[in-house]
């Protein structure tokens, strides 16, 4: 049983994390998320302790369009390595990494503390009326953070889009922190996922039930 | 009181951990190390756990040059992205990040499974007699294993340098996998490090006892 979308937004609203699975037929992997506004240390810390994947930051598609970032396999393919770069995921999507990115004002960029300043500086960058301007004042690649951009959710069904969905459905700016959440071994099995949730009461949901209310 | 050369290489050569504090005049940072050929999904989550920061792959300049390997500032200077792209970072260097990879057998890329096949095939290919071909047959871009690339010593005494001239020195294959060991919100104190290494029995040592070694 999905949490209802009223109880996502709200905890979203709030700063709170949610878990979200994508599907069976897909990744076969919970993500846990967060509003990049409400980054901090202790939220980078508990994210890569709890989830254990990688942290990456979904921006918009427009977003990505205004500031110039492209999709990695687009960079790469315009590089010559366009012999190596993913066709298609083993789970049948491309992939939807950019560029990993720093704040300016980082020391190594990978400490909680550095990572949450970079993530909430690209929210803010989102927000601005010239985003592109913003960017290239404040950022620099490569980095630690690493940017996800989010197709239409009529063509991919990935953690990326979910996860700006439930954004735009929650009123809130396009972007959101995310990171896998590992078992042993695998990926965490979905009834371990919903178990997670439930013990730390983060409002849990599926893929289906985010596309399918489209 | 660092651990003797001999000391280290013997933990290398078993497929141990050591742990490697680069300085105080540059990241103040120690990475947690394995060579990649003894990687397993219990070492990365192992890794990701005690560690905490970002897993990868450090590979020798003589490989990636055979290879076609390049630091990604290079790319990104090339790809339009050059008004973003790092001079220098906050202690000094250049990054040393090159290009993330899967290898071709994985699912979602990010498990510790995954990573850790990725791994072993890549140490693989930095002992292949045709790496070039060996890479494009059996690795994707952009992936989950982030690739380093070595400097020589005299001019970058960063951890992938550092991984590298001990890997050397132990005998084994230049591809060293390593995670930065984050404390709480900052890099995980010296002391803290220190005191870590004993405690599991890993040897410990600093950058200026390997580069002044020479």
């Amino acid at each position: 049983m999905p949490d209802s979308m009223d109880d996502l937004s709200a905890q979203l609203r709030k700063g709170g994390f949610i878990v979200v699975y994508d599907g069976d037929e897909r990744e076969g992997e919970a993500d846990l998320m967060f509003h990049a506004k409400f980054a901090s240390p202790e939220k980078i810390e508990r994210m890569r302790r709890d989830g254990g994947g990688l942290i990456c930051l979904a921006v918009g598609g427009e977003s990505a369009g205004k500031i110039g970032l492209r999709f990695l396999t687009d960079i790469l393919r315009g590089s010559g390595y366009g012999n190596v770069t993913y066709k298609r995921t083993a789970y049948g999507d491309e992939p939807a990494f950019s560029l990993g990115i720093n704040h300016k004002d980082v020391y190594t960029g990978i400490t909680d503390e550095d990572r949450a300043l970079t993530i909430r500086k690209m929210e803010e960058c989102v927000r601005t009326e010239n985003q592109k301007e913003y960017f290239e004042k404040n950022f620099y690649v490569p980095g630690h953070v690493f940017l996800l951009i989010g197709r239409s959710i009529d063509v991919r069904k990935g953690h990326t889009e979910l996860s700006l969905e439930l954004a735009r459905i929650a009123g809130l700016s396009g972007a959101m922190v995310m990171c896998e959440m590992m078992g042993k071994v695998k990926a965490l099995a979905k009834k371990d996922v919903i178990e997670y949730a439930k013990r730390n009461g983060f409002p849990f949901i599926e893929g289906r039930d985010i596309w399918g209310k489209k």
